[in-house]
């Protein structure tokens, strides 16, 4: 089903889907930190992500919002549709946590009065900086009712998310999104792409505020591939495989 | 005339003023660069300041732009009203240059399709780092309101300062400023405070693109001093010390 590979990530690969239109993205074990420079291998990541990303954007379809997930096509791929990805990191913070305190001075753990979204220009080399939406739009990354429709997905997306999460023990403390523009008959809508995970997200249990999520690698804080395990679990789409493996 | 000192800074001394909220802002010859790391001394530029600040101060204000001016005392001093800092730098750029083309990749030189205003948290410490408008209010270090004031005055000290500069032969490629709450019997109002000088502005002859301004330390392109002078001489405000010193 595979066509020719496209583009290999740092997560993920894309191959060239059955149809004109579509793609396969494949999910790795690898998992990178601090822009690349922390390097290393999450085993079954690609196997959990797959599933989770699979069971969000399915349920935030449910909600009206538009994704680019077509189905799950084996343990590590699914159908996706094609889009062009909007150059920006899309992230939403709830609570104080990474880049943002480093950057701010804030205390890790404090929450926000308000959900902050902010804007960072996809591009490695640059270190993925922080933009405001100002930039987006004067720059040519998005246009301002690119920049609209992204907020107005981003805020309903969080607090979807929160819930979701909430419902399963977790604090939703910050996650990154990104979307891309589908071309169609009718012509070009926003939708959401990539994957959201445990890569994407930090996610805190919500009596024991144990990080649940990727800055378990970050931090060499061990149990990895466990937290990711957790997650899956509670969202009730732990592969029978792991199941198996890891009794509850 | 002068009380006590409040305040040292990498340009200027703020001094008590003679009547309950007022202050003396003294300008000193010290220049800094690169968040404080480079430190040198520019020979009159106190004076150059003082008087090109009071100048354009002056001008803002027939335009109904509030500002922390009250009036030039001496060389070096200047009687303003006290206020509390916003804690932002607001940076507006009409051309890309400095932190932006090395932040987001873009060449130095090219024009940007509409003006664009950044907020920096002021803070030293932290390097003044980029933020959105969210941040400073979810933070908060500006109130929406507050933040709606500081954008209508700074486009319109864009708009003016581009056509005052365009005047006298200069592009204006960016520059800085900072706002303050001012305290009355009717409430608090935002005005604009510190200074507006070739410390604080990318200034480029129409003609030869010659840099004019605190770049010429920055980056050790030599005639620093003549810099400043040139541009209080087109402004009309050499002091005639200097008049006499450096004949046009
Ligand atoms: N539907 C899609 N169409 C095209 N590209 C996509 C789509 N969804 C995600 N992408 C892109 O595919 C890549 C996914 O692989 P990943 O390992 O995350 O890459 P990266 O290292 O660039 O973050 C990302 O660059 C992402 O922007
Ligand atoms: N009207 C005012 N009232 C109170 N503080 C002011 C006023 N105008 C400017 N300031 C502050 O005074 C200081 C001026 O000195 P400067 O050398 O520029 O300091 P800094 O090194 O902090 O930039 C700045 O911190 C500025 O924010
Ligand atoms: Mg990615
Ligand atoms: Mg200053």
């Amino acid at each position: 089903m595979r066509g020719k590979q496209l583009y290999e990530g740092k997560a993920k690969v894309l191959f060239e889907g059955p149809e004109a239109g579509t793609l396969i993205q494949y999910f790795k074990d690898d998992a990178t930190a601090f822009n690349n420079q922390k390097k290393g291998t999450i085993t079954g990541k690609g196997i959990l992500n797959n599933c989770i990303s699979e069971y969000i954007m399915l349920r935030l379809a449910e909600l009206g919002i538009p994704t680019h997930f077509i189905k799950r096509l084996d343990e590590r791929e699914q159908l996706i549709k094609s889009v062009e990805i909007v150059p920006l990191e899309v992230v939403v913070r709830n609570v104080a946590a990474g880049s943002i305190c480093k950057n701010l001075g804030l205390v890790e753990g404090t929450p926000l009065s308000e959900s902050l979204v902010e804007f960072c220009y996809k591009k490695d080399e640059l270190g993925d900086p922080l933009i405001s939406r100002d930039h987006a739009v004067v720059l040519g990354w998005a246009t301002q009712d690119e920049i609209e429709d992204i907020l107005h997905y981003t805020h309903r997306i969080n607090d979807f998310l929160r819930g979701l999460f909430f419902g399963i023990g977790v604090r939703l403390v910050d996650f990154k999104i990104e979307f891309g523009r589908l071309q169609d008959d009718l012509g070009t809508m926003i939708v959401l792409a990539d994957e959201i995970s445990p890569d994407s997200c930090r996610l805190w249990d919500v009596k024991t505020n144990e990080k649940m999520d990727k800055d378990r690698f970050r931090r060499d804080l061990g149990a990895v591939e466990e937290a990711y395990i957790e997650i899956a679990r509670r969202l009730g789409v732990l592969p029978e495989s792991f199941a198996e493996k890891n009794p509850a």
